[in-house]
């Protein structure tokens, strides 16, 4: 981070402060009654959220997936997505229908709806998604809560949306490449997850595995030792970019939408019967850990940040 | 409307085909189980939305007032406001402050929080709040409604923030001026007029009378005679800007955000118990009219209306 910007973890703890707190979590979560209101937005911008390549209708899925994602955090189900989108004066009808009907196909595809929006024109696209879902209070799933002893595990594979990126700008042609446009976040597994009740904290990898490690040991106050060899690599991707560029793609890149989460050890078997998962290591007192051939080494936490506002 | 672009209602209508549907209200209108959840989003842009004189506390109490009027048209009680801001690089500490104060400010006077949201950095700011509310099933207040024989009222006054507008680009020091840039919705209005079982449809104003009515109109398919006389102009405006500028204003500038709505004629003594209203018109079978000495005219529905896209 360099002297005359604040990032955004660091802008986010200003902007809490002045708000009088702000929960850190994937969603923020409301008293429903019987259930919770889970909730999340995210404004996405077509120079720096969209990859050049990108085609309207990825566009849309893209805004709504990573929305989705943040609920297939919290153990929730979908109950419907906003959309405010502003949309540059050169959209013809053609980019109007793709880019719509992107919204509405990731949110079909994952059960539910854009329920309404607001539209509006603006010289760069703009979309910004609000999802809404519920969850029974006994089965929601924070960053909080992960205790020393419990297991740390992901979702899926990893690194692949990074690898898509280095595809991409190198010119290879790879299939990294689609998921890295049209990526699934993980809502089944999130709320069968939720549901075998053996997970004691959990968030998405959006912005990094090692920033998610980050942001979970800052929450629950604890520690990870990760088992470098444990990491689910994305399958093809140490061929295509070598060892050391893949491990470095699976902790930094961002764009997977993965699950991590904790689980307590003896809840394993539950959550093995919940999803695919792959353990990839540990919680531990404090520190971000990767051990391999039983040496330890710091993870710095790296990954994808925006910077924000001027501070001269 | 010129002929190469979408108009935003002609834009509403397409989407909502692509979509399957989205219903026409301030807000969303979701199961919760005892409750309904309402919510809404709005997209605000540094240069089509905030006039230039705005300050940056403004900015925030404006990007939070015109989503919780929604909250307000649907007789619901605010559950929380997300925001997604887009920064400009040249954002200074003092300006997020300011914003985020203002933010902050406008939903605790509204007796909400702002409860989470996203930063993200953008060469023009760009807000959307996303406000969301409770009400019981059995009294939210939606456009659909409205049947012939029903009294047409109004919370509060009338043009102010037209009159707002006006002083602004005159040069002419006017209290109308804050009208305009520090809007206040009306919820304790919204929520009394929900409970008092008296209102048969609901909407905020906020593109202008004319083009509310339009709206209402449309969805509860029946007309309105507005008795011009009886229309709350707000106070000193036909002495600055004259009779006919004043009618235009109360008509079809938009930012007033007060409440639009229709009353059972036995309820009429219950609704102005729950808050201060006046009387403008009545609905009939069709059409929009303006009633004057027993002359009545028609009115087009002119208001703020954005223009999106291009379609050459």
């Amino acid at each position: 981070m360099s002297g005359n910007v604040l990032g955004e973890r660091e802008l986010i703890r200003r902007i809490s402060e002045i708000l009088g707190g702000v929960e850190n979590d994937d969603c923020v979560v409301i008293d429903a009654g019987e259930r919770y209101l889970v909730a999340t937005t995210d404004m996405l911008h077509r120079k720096t959220d969209f990859p050049d390549i990108m085609n309207p209708w990825q566009m849309g899925w893209m805004a709504v997936a990573v929305n989705l994602s943040d609920i297939a955090a919290m153990g929730a189900k979908p109950a419907g997505v906003l959309i405010a989108a502003g949309l540059p004066p050169q959209a013809d009808l053609y980019f109007i229908d793709e880019l719509f009907s992107g919204l509405g196909d990731c949110a079909a595809y994952y059960g539910t709806r854009i329920i309404g929006g607001d539209t509006d024109s603006h010289q760069e696209l703009t979309i910004t998604g609000t999802a809404l879902g519920f969850v029974e209070k006994d089965l929601v799933l924070r960053r909080r809560g992960a205790r020393v002893g419990d297991l740390l595990c992901s979702t899926g594979a990893l690194g692949g949306a990074g690898g898509g990126l280095w595809a991409w700008q190198q010119g290879v042609e790879s299939d990294f490449i689609t998921r890295l446009l049209e990526p699934e976040p993980r809502l089944a597994e999130g709320r069968a997850l939720a549901q075998s009740r053996a997970v004691t904290a959990m968030m998405d990898n959006s912005d990094g595995l090692a920033l998610s490690l980050s942001d979970l040991a800052e929450v629950s106050r604890v520690g990870f030792v990760v088992q470098e060899e444990a990491l689910p690599v994305a399958a093809g991707l140490v061929e295509m970019v070598g060892q050391e560029k893949a491990q470095e793609m699976v902790m930094s890149a961002g764009g997977d939408f993965e699950l991590v989460f904790t689980v307590r050890p003896e809840g394993l078997e539950a959550a093995q019967r919940a999803c695919g998962l792959t353990v990839i290591g540990e919680v531990v007192e404090e520190g971000i850990w990767m051990e391999k051939g039983g040496e330890r080494r710091r993870v710095e936490a790296k990954g994808y940040e925006h910077k924000i506002g001027g501070m001269d």
